[in-house]
């Protein structure tokens, strides 16, 4: 059961039907996930804006670093143009240049792609180093393409799947978790998606209760650290200026789970628009855009504070006890206890 | 009383003596405030790093952006030199320049800077232009030259005050607050300071009791807007580049309280190291600096992020109701009403 | 007699018709010089992107920083809005503060602006301490209002005039410079115009003719230093993130001309496009704009290039031998020897 | 024959004894190029700062980006972290994913690695895809491996080797250069070296004089276009924040070249210090560093804008006319031609 089938609201704005990413029109979500033998706990998780070919067709786009320990593969070409020109794959940290290669692979094959000679792969990652054999590096090309090939629309999987199969959250089995914003039409009615594979610690509060405390698990006290890769998809028509921006309110839904960005943490959101589609070669030398006005953003940024902040949740109310590399074992949350806790507070019925 | 006599916890870190940005040695708050006629609420707050010349003994700093709408001065030769050679200074939005000027002329005239030619002031600031006549700019370079005068150690008054006196924050009276954290010593033993003036909108939570929607008083519910200026100091040897990422992390705080940052914020944080003076000139083509490893900050962080949220709600609980310009009332926290919330929830005794 | 009359070209595009900033439509640049006395020299140069209430129809904008060593009034709002909400006005180092109050005051002033609280002035500067006494701050608001005031459309007087009326560059007095390049047609036909205040030193190349070594006058021989401020004007529709390309293009055409953006240097570019104006209100969410596209930017950035290393060159052959302060004397760019130099390696005829 | 033996001089500092990177002590340059059948015109090139494990010894460093629309990998962590724990590593755009595995293999295989779960593989990269089969992507890990193994100090290899083999530079073939400056004792004596790979357009002029003009080949005349790889290395005690100051003035050297950042260009400057070596792991919680001043980097700066702009120049004498995909033929610079330009100039004996 999500976080909400116990009656516990993240914020004020309501969600999607879905409360996912896929809440956002034609965005799509594929994962693999690779649990093989005692020491395989990894996986990949894709996300497509939209369903026509990406590079010939790039979105709108900004990356924010929250923390930069990690090893995103694709910033700066997105810093530089403002635009998305892959799916968006996330994996485990060492797996990175194996997914970076196969959406060269999956950009180059593609059909009208014969002549593209250069390809900006977007790959985001977490350590899942603990419970999965990360060294040995079993991610391969393939199971990225599969990734991509399967995503579709409709209800995301949550916990332990795809890049989120060994990841490991406040100490707690992490893993990937999704939700979503529907703005009022007053508001101007765009919906705010996001992805997250959580991976990090910091100390756990849910709905700002003081969970990680109660139950004794928090940084300091252990040895909690790691990451979090955000997705951010939205159909609002914003730059990468204000991509960007709402980009970094992610990262702020994160600070309100508790998570403190340690120093060996590598928080990163990418932001995308579904808005526009802008074309890698066409005969206008302009693109002719009508972007939401910067005064008509705040609603976006507090839709991604809060769908962040239940995204990370999300993903710790679906993940599952798993046991991994060299016996490494890590537990779920205690979700009975943790909604106890919640309902003492006023805050779960 | 400060929330912290009503049983509150912000954190899991403990604080310095004082709770407060001068519980890091050295550290001087200097503030004036301007209450005067219907319409005048207004004043400086001063933060000087230590006792000396501060512009022939630079301190090491970094500014962090977390929205930059706003008018702070000093930034780029922060970020390109990696120190602070004036006290900062905080005032409203209208005043930067006079305050600007203030530190030249106090800079000048300083025994020592006969030949100074260049002075790069650092001012922050928030628009209290709701409660204050701003646009009658009432602060004069005396204000600022008195708020430095006057600076001393020991407990900082929070409130309605310097500063702080006009603001607004999450639709009740704001202002100044302040908190700190000190490190046990096997983190280290180092103290982190801050000093907010609260200005800002979103979602007010206490210690994550989500106070805002049961007082019913929260952004897009009614027009909360407006900005957060944070100071951070420590004792703690960092140099600029984890200056910022400490920085990044009093935003992180804001987020904690609910805050949205908003397009119309002006979200700033300037972090201090008290830990060394880099001389204006020397003979030696060196500075010689022991500094915190990457791998020893992740707790300063946390401290920075706990202090933030304390320091936020500290200037909550202090500020009182106040009438100001064009007769326009701003009621302050119903702290009675508050602590029963927390109480409820388990966040206060 | 500007460097083209001698026959003199720098790059390959052809200027506007001004060979100046005025060259781009609705510019107006108005300034004041201040030479009294012994030691008074110095001045105001203020630049005005279209004849409208600024504040009410902002331009996009951005601002590229160089060398962060210098105090830029206003540089973070332009970073994260996009867009320039006062005219640009120069002047020293120490007077930025009068000149951001003054552009307050002006802007409080205008006819439409009575409820404006929050104003971001932008004023770049150079220290002209060794030929002004800058710590006296002999510019008052009066001279900025007098500069904005006066503002024309046509050309642009160089050399000691304005902001630049005390400045030094590779040893020579150095000053106000301009020059603009129109692309052709078939490279969408739009205008660059470049404004500079040059005050910087390194080892001054004029059309790549080593001018510096030969007069035996450059940096590590002798003491060179100091800054550039450049503003870029065009009519091409770019936004906040192809202006900041633009702008770092400028800062491209200083290092043609020797300049080596030494630690003391603050070397700032703010570009300003005038195809669209935004409006401070409306009744619309959105900003609709038709903006030139990433892949047709690339020869505005050449002529952004070539119009700044052609403005440096201008401040140098239009400024004159000054005396000022202390009786410091900087003597003016010896033209008629540059002039035989470059002809003996054909630049020159 | 390189230009200097033809009198050729670019500014005033002194070169070091190679006038290579490699006169930083201790810095070795391997290369692999791959020239094979009709179509294969690829290559590597690394660069290593050091002969220990560079994982467990890390080198301060930073990463400049003057046009991001490159796939460098390893950005954010070193602009967090502000060091270097893999080798560098240059080759072709598609190539990144495969040499950034291939360190990863390099790092993981190392004595003392055997606990490494993380490494930020740093890989820069240009686009040869007109003279080589890119898309083949015929770079295989193991050539990776070679070229990491056969590093070695002394002179280095010019022209059409590693990884620009297959690039073009102004329109006539281009490849690796390299240069370096040895500054005199009273400027503290420190050495800085780059390394280029140089594929990149706009109007090349050679110590100012307009080659490209003279020779009929430059941007807008022709379709140039493309990017640049610089390498700076330094004995110089520079933190990450100078050194991606000193990495900022290879691009200013790249601009003396007549290069302008077109929109196309993937512009990233790696600058690495080899002063000091920041362990993995230690028993202290600090890192002691002497550090030079702020005010002492200027000569380092002026080193690397004119080590930058000959290793360019010196790439392009070393380059050789080469057929290769779809028939594709550059032609090399017509040395002679250019000589006696530059004689005519005075710039050559």
């Amino acid at each position: 059961k999500r976080p909400r089938e116990y009656g516990i609201r993240f914020g004020v704005l309501p969600t999607g039907s879905l409360n996912a990413i896929t809440d956002v029109p034609g965005v799509r979500v594929g994962q693999i996930t690779l649990k093989q033998g005692q020491n395989i706990r990894t996986g990949v998780t894709a996300i497509l804006p939209h369903e026509k070919n990406q590079f010939q067709q790039k979105s709108l786009a900004a990356i924010y670093i929250g923390n930069g320990f990690g090893k995103l593969a694709g910033y700066s070409q997105v810093e530089e143009l403002g635009t998305l020109e892959t799916p968006i794959v996330l994996t485990n940290t060492l797996s990175v240049p194996t997914a970076a290669d196969a959406l060269i692979d999956y950009t180059l094959t593609q059909p009208g792609n014969e002549q593209v000679r250069s390809v900006n792969s977007v790959v985001g990652e977490t350590n899942d180093g603990f419970l999965n054999d990360i060294r040995g590096r079993h991610v391969t090309k393939q199971h990225v393409l599969d990734a991509l090939r399967q995503a579709k629309t409709g209800p995301v999987e949550e916990g332990n799947v795809g890049a989120g199969t060994g990841t490991v959250c406040f100490g707690f089995k992490g893993g990937i978790g999704t939700s979503s914003r529907k703005l009022p039409a007053s508001l101007n009615g765009y919906t705010v998606g996001v992805l997250v594979q959580t991976n990090f610690g910091g100390t756990l509060q849910i709905t700002g209760v003081p969970v990680g405390v109660a139950l004794g698990k928090y940084s300091f006290k252990e040895n909690l650290d790691g990451s979090c890769m955000m997705v951010v998809l939205t159909d609002a028509p914003l730059d990468a200026r204000n991509l960007k921006r709402l980009a970094k309110r992610a990262f702020m839904g994160l600070a309100r789970t508790g998570g403190i960005a340690s120093n060996g943490s590598g928080d990163y959101v990418i932001a995308v628009s579904t808005a526009y589609q802008i074309p890698h070669e066409t005969n206008s030398a302009f693109d002719e855009v009508k972007l939401l006005r910067n005064d008509n953003v705040s609603a976006l940024f507090m839709a991604a504070i809060e769908a962040t902040e239940e995204a990370i949740v999300n993903s710790l109310f679906a993940a599952q006890t798993l046991t991994g590399d060299q016996g490494h074992k890590v537990e779920q949350l205690p979700v009975d206890k943790v909604v106890d806790l919640l309902k003492k507070a006023g805050q779960a019925k």
